[in-house]
This record gives structure tokens, sequence and C-alpha cells, in this order.
């Protein structure tokens, strides 16, 4: 189990944010995938000064079973049509089985972006059952992890609670 | 200038959920006002279980300086369909002017939802510009603010040194 707090998130996006800045690639516009992307994305905002636009998208049902494949939740035409041309930076929570983010950097490709990079805070190192296709301009994750369950403060039932488990991380060796 | 930590703004979202689960009022999604409403909305989405869609909105333009009215960044007939007939909790960061805030009611009101709820994060003491419409099934702010500069974390450039800023707010008497 591996917690994380609002501000250990907070400055692996800043520091996200300069690597992607100093890579070459300068995205225009971001594109997060919700929910999970929500916040990360917003946060980037900050360090990245881009316009945000949100797509819905879910793998997992409500009991945390899985569906075949992602389904659209919330996707607009006309927000593709805006992508249209531009150079894109995605961006999302996880990379875990990377499923939906092949699905969705798929769906973003067939809409002609000047370019298309791909960011998330946190990459699973483990086998992946999708996979990045070599169209991509870029994929940065703001800190490799290993495989074993997230825990987001923005999940938390008890922030505090949580902030305990995140300084048990911090004072254990190891994981 | 009234600056906030996540911690603070994730249990002001977790007291704001419990007030409007205890209303009487029943949200079956929320609507999230982009970008300001992307972190408060994801938040509330763990204490009430919602599905998330996103309406973006600009009223500022990146000087600050302000639009003449409200204009539509992403805003989805798709999702305005999905709205109708259904109980939506719209959720923003800062009730502020309240320009956009009746905006965004009034775009909403138009796809006939069964009802519509407004939550945000903070609501400014001012006098409004905007007003709220009489069709609204409840209006909830986390905490009523004076009428300063507010600072979300996510806006910190440097989030330590804004947590020393909130420390020296709790240590300061009046605020």
């Amino acid at each position: 189990m591996l917690p994380f707090s609002y501000n250990e998130i907070h400055e692996t996006l800043q520091r996200l944010a300069v690597r992607i800045q100093t890579s070459g690639f300068e995205p225009e516009v971001i594109v997060a995938i919700g929910t999970g992307g929500f916040i990360p994305a917003r946060i980037m905002k900050t360090f990245l000064g881009l316009p945000i636009y949100t797509v819905g998208i879910a793998l997992y049902l409500p009991d945390h079973s899985t569906l075949p494949s992602p389904q659209k939740i919330q996707w607009i035409d006309e927000v593709e049509q805006k992508l249209s041309g531009r150079r894109v930076l995605l961006v999302d929570e996880v990379d875990d089985s990377r499923t939906t983010l092949e699905y969705c950097i798929r769906e973003l490709l067939a809409h002609a972006p000047a370019a298309l990079g791909v960011a998330v805070l946190h990459n699973k190192q483990k086998e992946k059952r999708g996979a990045l296709p070599d169209e991509i301009a870029g994929y940065w994750a703001g800190d490799e992890i290993p495989n074993v369950w997230v825990r987001y403060p923005w999940d938390a039932e008890d922030i505090q609670e949580h902030d305990q488990q995140v300084q048990l991380k911090a004072s254990s060796p190891g994981q």
C-alpha cells in the first residue's frame, strides 16, 4: 500500500512540468482523462499555464469490476475538433494496465492533433496490457512506482489518517 | 490574503458533502465548472460517490482581465442531454461575483434537469453581480469567507511556502 499526500503530488507534478518544458515538446492544451486526471491536470495547469479540456473514461464499475473495454462517459466531438492541428498533452493519474491510456491516445490520434504527448502522475512498473503507439511525441511519468495498491489523497475518507500513513511510509525502510 | 491547504479544503468538502446528503436533496451526477471546480468536484466524488461531468467556462483572460460575459471553453450538448431529467449538483471553487455561477445555472436549467443544486467550496461575502435563480433546489457553501484574495493550494508555485502562509493564518488572531 503506497499512500501519497497532496503536497507530495503537487511537487511531483511541478518537477514533471519542468521535464516536459525542457523536453522540446511544447503543448498548447491539456486534455485530462476523468476523473483520475482532473486533479493532476489542474495542478499541471499552474506550472504549464495551459487550458484544460476533459474527457471522461471508465474502465471500472463502482464495484471495482473491470469493463471489457473502456467506456466513454463524456467524450466530445467538438473538443476533438478543437484539438485538430494542435499540440496536446494528455494527462492521467496512474498508468496501471495502460488500457485506458492506449484507448484515449488512439481516439485522440484519430483526430489529427499536430502532436500528442502523454503525462501521468505515476507509472506502475508492471507488465502492461496496453501499448503506447509510436506516433506519440513523448511519454513522461512523474514517478515510477512499484505494482502495489496506490492510495491517493483525494480518495481518502479521513485525510488525517491518510497523512499518518504517508508519514509511516516516509519513516519505513524500503517501501 | 487567505490561503488554504489541500487538507483544509478536503475536510471542508467532506463536511459540505454531509450537509448536502442530509438536506433531502439527492443528486445523481456532479457537474464541475472548470477549471476551478475540477479539484473540489473530484474530492466531493469521494464522499458522494457520483460520476462527474465537466463544463469549461472562462470569465477571465490569462492577464486577469475580465471578459464581458462568460465564454464556453468546453460545453457539450451531449452532456446537457444526459442531464435532462436528472438531479444535478453543480460544483465550483469560489462564488465571487456570482456571474459565472448564474450563467452556468441558467444554461443547465434550460436543459430541464429534474433538479439542480449548487455547491461551492467558498462563498465570498460581498455584493454579487449575479443572482441565484429561484428554480434551484439548494445552494451550499463549504465556508463563508471575507472578500479578500483567496490563495488555493493548486495555484501555488511553491507548496511549502504556501503552507507556511497557511500556518501563519492559523496562528494569527482575526481571520
